[in-house]
C-alpha cells in the first residue's frame, strides 16, 4: 500500500476538502479515484471475458463467480507495479489479471479489445454510477430542501430587485421557486443524459476489425460485453466513444452547477449588513473575522461561487477534448483524467449549498421592512408600478408619465410616494376608482389604505411558489 | 437612412464575411442583425395588444390588419432618435408604436408589460427562427453532403490512423461516417432545444403584479400572448426567462461547432504534403502563396478550425449569463446581444466547411499507398494487429508478445513485416490455418497472399458507412 | 463604394455602439475597421519598397512621395474586387498596388515578402497605434478621474466592507484609490508592451530564404522597412512574428478590463437600494423601467460589467492563437481578425466607466449613516475591531473572545455595542487607558466618546488615497 | 497523521503523477500541498512576531531561535483539529501558535493582522518560492536542452511547413531555435514578475486601522514584516494584497505553457506514419498499444498537449479571481487554492517534454528524404519559390505567374518541377543567369544542377539557430 500523509496532497480535494467535506468525498470517491479507475477497468475486462465466454456458450455460474472472485483479488498497486514496466496503463492491467484468473480462459482476457475499449467503457460505467448514486440524490436533496422553503415561505413578503434596486413585492417563496424550477428541470435532464452514456468493443478504430475475425457478429459480442455493465454501445465508434454522449452530460452539470452559483449569488447578498434578510447559521464558537469580533460573513455562499469559478470554466476543456485527429490522438490521455477534479468539485459545491439551504435563518421582520422602506430612495416607492397601473386601467392617458413626475417631485422634496402622489389629485381619485372596481379596498377605504400595505401587490407569487413546489417535490423524488 | 460603407466596420462579419459570405450573411442577418431585433420588438408588442383585444372580445379581422400595418410602418432609425431622448430601447419603441396604431387601442400597448418581456421573448422568437430558417437547413446541407461522401467511399481503403500512427485498415466512408453520426444527432437535439424556447409575460419580477390588475386570469393572458408568436411560456421567470432553454440550444450549437471543427483538423491533415489523400477543389486561378508558387493549401478547413477558436469559448460567457443577481441584474445587457455574433460565426463555418466537403479530390491512389506503405515504419507494419489477432485465435500464448518481436525485428533490420514474420515459422503456420479455418484464404493460398492485401482487414467498416448515412439521410431529411 | 444601413449589420460594435458611442467608435475604427487594416498593409508594402529603395542606393524624396501618392490612390474596393478573383488577400493588394506605382519600380512591390511579413507587420503597426494614440489616452482620461475623485473625497468616511458585511471604517477616496493604483500600473504596462511590438521581413518560413538572394544582409534589410513603420524584428520569426508579442499586450488589456469590471461591480452594489451610497447620474428625461416609474438603475455600471463578461473569456482564443503547427499552420486566419473586436469592445467599456466617474453622485450622508449604522446587525459594531486592538494593547489577554462575546451580546438582547460593552466594566476601563496613552481622547472624555465616532478609526486611508492619487497623476499624465 | 493509500485520491496530480511523476512531485508539494500551505502561514505569523519585537527592540538572537523552534514544532494535523472547532483556517493556526510560543510573546501573535494579511503573503512566498526554486530551474533545463539540439542540427535539412504544405527549405536547428527564443524570453519574464510578487500587512480593508493603533509606524512595521520573508508591500491593499502581482505571473505561466504545447504539436506531427522525422524514444520492453503490436506513440507529446487542454483555461479563474466587490468578497476563497494545482500541471508538463527533447530521435536521411521528396504533389516542388525569386531578381515581369503555371503544368502531367520548367527556356535561362551573378554555381553548372540540392535555399536558418542557442545559453545560465 503505497500511503501518504494527506497533507502532502497538492489538490485541495485531496487535503482539505476530504477532511472538512470527508461525506461527500467518501461517496464519490469510489467512482473518481485511481481505485475506482482501475477496479472499473476489470471489471469491464471480466465483462468481455464473460461475453466470450456466453459467446462461446461455456459460461457457467460457477465460472462466473470465479471470475468475479479473481477481479476483487486484483490490487490497484500490481497493476502499477506492472504499469512501470509496461509504460501502458492497459496491458499492464491484462497482464494482472492473466494471472489472475482460471488458466483456461486467460486467452480471452482482453481478445480482440483495444486499451479504449476497456477505457472509454469504464468511464462511462463510472460516471454513470456517480451521477445516479452520488450527484442526483444531493441534487434531489438539494431541490426537495429548497420546496421545503419555497412552500414555508410562499407568502412571506419580499421586496422584488432588479438592478440591486427595489422593483415591486413578491414572496420569498417565489424567489426560492425560480430555483426550484430551474434545478428541478435540470436534475431531470442529468438523469436522461447519464442513462444515455455509452461503451464500445470495435477495436483499435472502430471498425471491429479483431473482432470480425473472432466472432461472427461484432456487433452482438460488443452488445454482449456492454449488457454486462448496463450499457448500450456507441452508435458509431473510432477508438473512441463518440465525445458527445459525455459531453452533452458534463454540460448539463456545468448548467446545474450554474444555477447552484446564482443561488449562490441571491444568498450572500441578501446576507449584506445592509439587507439582511437572511443569514447562514453561525455556531456560537465560530469566528467570523481573525480580527473584527463581529463579523458574520456569508462564507459558505461565497464559498460555491468560488468554486463554479474554479470549475465551470473547465467546460472549455471538455470542448477542446471533443476534438480528436482521425481515428483518434492521444491529447486527451490527461486532459480527461481531470473529469474526476470536476465531478468532486460540483458535488462539493451541491453539498455545500445544501446546508446553508438546510440551515437559512429568515429575518422576516427585516424582509417586511425593506419592502415598505425605500424604493428609489423613495419611502413607499415600491408602489409606483401598482400606481401607474391603476391609473392606466382606468383609462388617463400618459399614466407612466404622470407617476415618474410623481416620483421624481418625492425624491427631489424627500417626500414619501404617497405624501407626493396626494398632489395630483386627480390621478389620485382614477386610482382610488379603479381600486373599487377590482375590489381591492372596501368602499370606506383609500388608496392610502392600499398603499400602506404594498406587500399585497404580490400578483401569483404565493401560487407559483406552491405549485412548482408540489410539482418538483413529485417529479425529482 | 443611416448608412455607412461597410469597410469601416469593426467586426469582420460585418465586412470581410458580408461580402465573402454574402449568401449566409444575407439568410443570418434578418433574423439576428439590429433591425431583426426591434422588428421583432414591434411583432411582439403587436402580439400584446392582440392579446389584450382578444381577451377584452374587441379583435376583429379588420383591426388586426390595422395593427400589422402599423407595425409593418415603423422604421429602425425613429425607434433609435426616439432612444437618443428617453435612454431607454423599450420605452421609445413603445413611443414610437403608440404614435403609429390607431388612438383606441394605443392604451393598450405595453400595458402590463415589462421591457423584458418584450425583450426575452422576441429573442427567444428570433433565435428559434433562426435555427429552423437557417441554421438547421444548412447543417442538413453538410450532413447530407458527408452521407454522399460516405456512401460512395464506403469500400474506399484507407488506413485507420491513432495517435497519427498507421494502426490497422478502414474504409474512406466508414472515417466519414463518423461525422454522419455526430453531426446527425446534434441536428436532432439542435431542433428539439430549438422548439423548446419560451417567452414570457409575467412582468417586472415574474409574478404577474401588473397583470394580476389587468386581467382576472394573467397565466391565460400571457399564453395568449406567446401563442401569436409560437411559443411556450417559461416555466417559472423573473424579470427574465429562465437562462437555461436558451443556453443549452448555445450549448448543442457549440457541440455541433465542435464537430464540424474535428471534421476540419481531419481534413486539413489528410492534405499534408507527405499524405495527400484528399485536396480542397482549387480554381486555375487561384493564389495559394503571395511567395511559393507550388502551394496548395488546405486554407478553408484551417479557416473552419480558426473559427472554432474564435467562437467556441465565448460559451463561457453564455455560462457567465446564466447568472443574475435576484429578481435579475442587468450584467447580460451588452453580452447577450453578441450571441447574434456567435450565431453568424458558425453558420459562416458549416457553410465554408460544406463546400469544402461538396468539392473535396479523393485521390484513391495515394489512399491505397499510404495503407499499404508502413506502419510503425515497417512496410506491411499494418498487417501487425491482423496477425496478433489470428494467432491468438489459433491458441498459441503470448500471441501478442510474438508479434510485437516480429515488429521490432522488422524495424531494426529494415525487413518488411512479412518478412520478418517468415522467420517464425511456427507462428506463419498457425495464422495461416486460423486463416484457412476462417475461409479467408483459399486451400492454395498463403498467409503471404492474406498479408499483401491489408486492405482487407477492414471489419464492418464499409457496412457502418452505408447503415448511417442511410439513417440519417432519412432522420435528418 | 458599398454602402449599407447599419441597421443590417449583425455585431452589435457595428451598429448599437457605432451610434450610441459614436465618438468611441469614431477614435477606434480608423485603427481596427477593415478599412485600415487595408491601408495598413499599403503602407507596409510601401515601406518595403521604400526599403528596398533605400537599399539600391536609389530612393529620391520626390520618389517617396510619387510612391505614398500612389499608396493613398488605393480603395479597399479595389482590393477587395482583386481578391474575389485571386482568392488571397495579399496577392490581391500587391496586384492593385502595382498598378499604382510608377512602372520602374513595380517589380519591387512585395519582392522577397510572404504575406505574413506584411500581415503581421501590419497588424502590430494597427495595435500599437490603437494602442497609443486611443486606448491609452482612454485609460488616462479614466486614471484621472479616478485621482479626482480619490483626492476629492480622501477624507470622507465610508464603511469599510469584506463578504457584504461592515468591517472597520475607511473613505470614500481611500475605496477609489485602490483603483487608481491598480489601473495606473496598469496602464503603464501597456504602454511598455504596445512599444514592443514587432514586425517582420523574413520570408515564407522565417529564415530569410528569398531576401537572401536578393540582399547581402537580409536582416538590415528587414530593419530598414519595419525602420519605416516604426517596429523591431522579432527576435525569430517563422512565417510568423512570435506570437508573445502581441499575446501579452492583450492580456494586459484583459487586466485592465478586469479592473475596470472590478470598479463597475463596486459602484452597482454601492447604488443598491438599501446603500445609496452613490448614483449613476440621471437624467430628468430618462426612463428607468418602461413600468416602474421609481426606478433609477446603475445601467452604465452593469453595462461595463456586462461587456467584461463578452469579451474577458475571449483570452482563451488569444492562447489557442499562440499555438501554430511546424512554421504556421493558417488556423488563425479568422480567429486572429477578432482582435478588432476585443479591442473596440475594451474601448468601449473603458470610455462607459469614464462617463460614470465623471458624473458620479455621492451622498456623503448616507455613507456616514451606513457607516455608523450596524454592522453584523449590531449598531456600532463597526467598533468591535478597534475595541478588541485598544484591549489588547492594554496587555488584556483573550482581547479578541471578549469581545467577539460582547458583540454576540448585543446582537441576542438587541442592544448597541457600546450599552453591551459596557457591561464588560473592566474592559472597558483597559480600552479607555489605552485610548488615553494613545491620545485618542483627552483627559475627561470615554470611550463611549471615541466609539461615538467610529468614522476617526481610519488608519491611513486619507494618506494613502492622496499619495497614490499624486504619484499616478504624475506618472500616467 | 492522516494518511491513506493514494489510489483513493482523487486528482490525478495526487495518484497517478504522484507516482510516475515522483521527482517532479517531490519537488513542487514542498510548495503548493496544504502542509506547505500551513507550515508557511506559520512562518509568516512568526515574521510578525519577529517584526513587533524588533519594533520594540526585544528582539534578541536567542528569542529568535526560540521562535522558530516554536513554529517548527507546530503540526498541521493540530491545525486542522483546531479548526474543526472554529471554523476559521487562520484564527485556528493563531490559537495553536500561541499555545507553542514563550508566553511573554503571545499577545504578540497575529497582533495587527487579519487573515488575509497572512494568508496572503504567505502565498505570495510559496510562489514566489516555487518559481525560483523549482519552475525555473526545470525551464531552464528545458531550454539548454533545445539550445543544444538548435546547435546540433543548425544544419540538418528539413523542410519548412506552412499549412502543413511543404513550403521551402529550413534546417531542423532553426525550427527548434523558434522555440529557444520563445521560451527563452518567457522565464525571463517569469523571473521579473515572480520578483514582482507582494505581500501587505495593511488589515481588515487595508488602511492600517488596526496597526495605526499599535505602530507609529505602520507602513514601517508592514515592510519590516515582509523583508523576514523577502517580498515588498503590495502599493495599495484591501484586505487583498493587489491581485494583479501575482495575476501577471500566472499568465506568463500559461504563456510559457502555450510555447511548450506548440513544441509537442510540432513533434507529434514530425513524427506521423507519413513523415517519421523524429521519434520519442521507445523502450524495448514499452507496449505502444495493447492490441497493435507495430505502434510507436508519440505519447508524450501527445500527453503534454493534453495537460495544456486541462490547464490553460484556467486562466479565466485567474481573470475571474481579480473581481472582488467592495474591500473583498470571498468569492476567491476555493478558487485561489487549485492555484497549486495549475503549477503542479504545468511542471509536469515542462518535465515531460523536457524528457521528450533529451532524448528525441532524429532520422536525418527521413528529414532530407521529405523535403527532396514532393511539394504541393509535385516533386521537387519545393524549389518554386527560389525560381521565382531568380526569375524575378534577373528583371522578368510576371515571374511569380511564370512559375505557378510551371508547377500547374507539373502538377497535370505528373512532371518533376524541374522537368517541368525546363519546358519554359527563357525562364531557365533568365534563372541561370541570375544563379551564377550570385554566385550560387560555377560556371559550368546548370540551373539544374542548382535544383538537384534544394536544402541549400536555407536562407540564414542555421545562423540563426547558432546565435540564438548562443545567447539564450547565456542569459537563462
Amino acid at each position: 500500500m503505497i500511503v501518504r500523509t494527506i497533507f502532502k496532497n497538492i489538490s485541495p480535494l485531496d487535503h482539505r476538502y476530504s477532511i472538512f467535506e470527508q461525506e461527500t468525498y467518501n461517496l464519490v470517491a469510489p467512482w473518481v479515484s485511481e481505485e475506482a479507475a482501475i477496479l472499473t477497468c476489470i471489471k469491464a475486462e471480466l465483462a468481455l471475458v464473460l461475453a466470450h465466454l456466453e459467446e462461446r456458450g461455456t459460461l457457467t455460474p460457477a465460472l462466473r463467480e470465479k471470475l468475479i472472485a479473481a477481479g476483487a483479488s486484483v490490487q490497484p498497486e500490481a497493476v502499477y507495479a506492472e504499469e512501470a514496466k509496461t509504460r501502458h496503463n492497459i496491458r499492464a492491467l491484462v497482464n494482472v489479471l492473466k494471472a489472475a484468473v482460471p488458466q483456461e480462459v486467460a486467452p480471452l482476457v482482453h481478445l480482440g479489445a483495444t486499451s479504449a475499449d476497456i477505457l472509454d467503457t469504464s468511464l462511462s460505467y463510472r460516471i454513470k454510477g456517480v451521477a445516479h448514486h452520488v450527484l442526483i440524490p444531493m441534487l434531489r436533496t438539494l431541490e426537495l430542501r429548497l420546496c421545503d422553503l419555497a412552500e414555508e415561505h410562499a407568502r412571506t413578503p419580499q421586496v422584488g430587485r432588479t438592478h440591486g434596486q427595489h422593483a415591486v413585492p413578491i414572496t420569498l417563496g417565489f424567489a426560492v421557486a425560480e430555483y426550484v424550477s430551474r434545478l428541478g428541470k435540470s436534475i431531470l435532464e442529468i438523469k436522461a443524459r447519464a442513462n444515455g452514456l455509452c461503451g464500445k468493443l470495435s477495436g483499435a478504430v472502430g471498425a471491429y476489425n479483431a473482432t470480425s475475425m473472432i466472432s461472427p457478429d461484432p456487433e452482438k459480442l460488443e452488445r454482449r460485453y456492454l449488457a454486462e455493465l448496463g450499457l448500450e454501445p456507441s452508435e458509431h465508434s473510432t477508438q473512441l466513444v463518440e465525445p458527445e454522449y459525455l459531453l452533452r452530460l458534463l454540460l448539463e452539470f456545468n448548467t446545474a452547477f450554474g444555477i447552484v452559483a446564482n443561488l449562490a449569488d441571491d444568498l450572500r447578498n441578501l446576507q449584506r449588513s445592509e439587507i439582511g434578510e437572511l443569514k447562514e447559521s453561525f455556531a456560537d464558537d465560530q469566528v467570523g473575522s481573525s480580527t473584527m469580533p463581529q463579523k458574520r460573513n456569508p462564507w459558505n455562499s461565497e464559498h460555491v461561487k468560488s468554486l463554479w469559478k474554479a470549475f465551470s470554466p473547465r467546460v472549455v476543456t471538455f470542448f477542446m477534448d471533443q476534438i480528436s485527429e482521425h481515428q483518434r490522438d492521444l491529447t486527451n490521455s490527461a486532459s480527461q483524467r481531470f473529469i474526476a477534479d470536476y465531478i468532486a468539485g460540483f458535488a462539493f459545491a451541491v453539498k455545500r449549498m445544501t446546508s446553508v439551504v438546510e440551515s437559512l435563518v429568515v429575518d422576516k421582520e427585516r424582509l417586511l421592512q425593506n419592502l415598505r422602506g425605500g424604493a428609489g430612495g423613495i419611502p413607499g416607492g415600491i408602489c409606483a408600478e401598482s400606481a401607474y397601473i391603476l391609473l392606466a386601467e382606468s383609462g388617463a392617458s400618459g399614466a407612466h408619465e404622470t407617476i415618474r413626475r410623481v416620483t421624481l417631485k418625492a425624491e427631489r422634496e424627500r417626500l414619501t410616494f404617497v405624501h407626493a402622489l396626494s398632489g395630483e389629485s386627480a390621478a389620485l381619485s382614477a386610482i382610488e376608482g379603479q381600486l373599487k372596481k377590482l375590489m381591492l379596498i372596501g368602499e370606506t377605504e383609500t388608496a392610502i389604505d392600499y398603499f400602506s400595505k404594498p406587500e399585497n401587490y404580490r400578483g401569483l407569487a404565493a401560487e407559483k411558489a406552491i405549485d412548482l413546489a408540489r410539482k418538483y417535490r413529485a417529479s425529482v423524488g
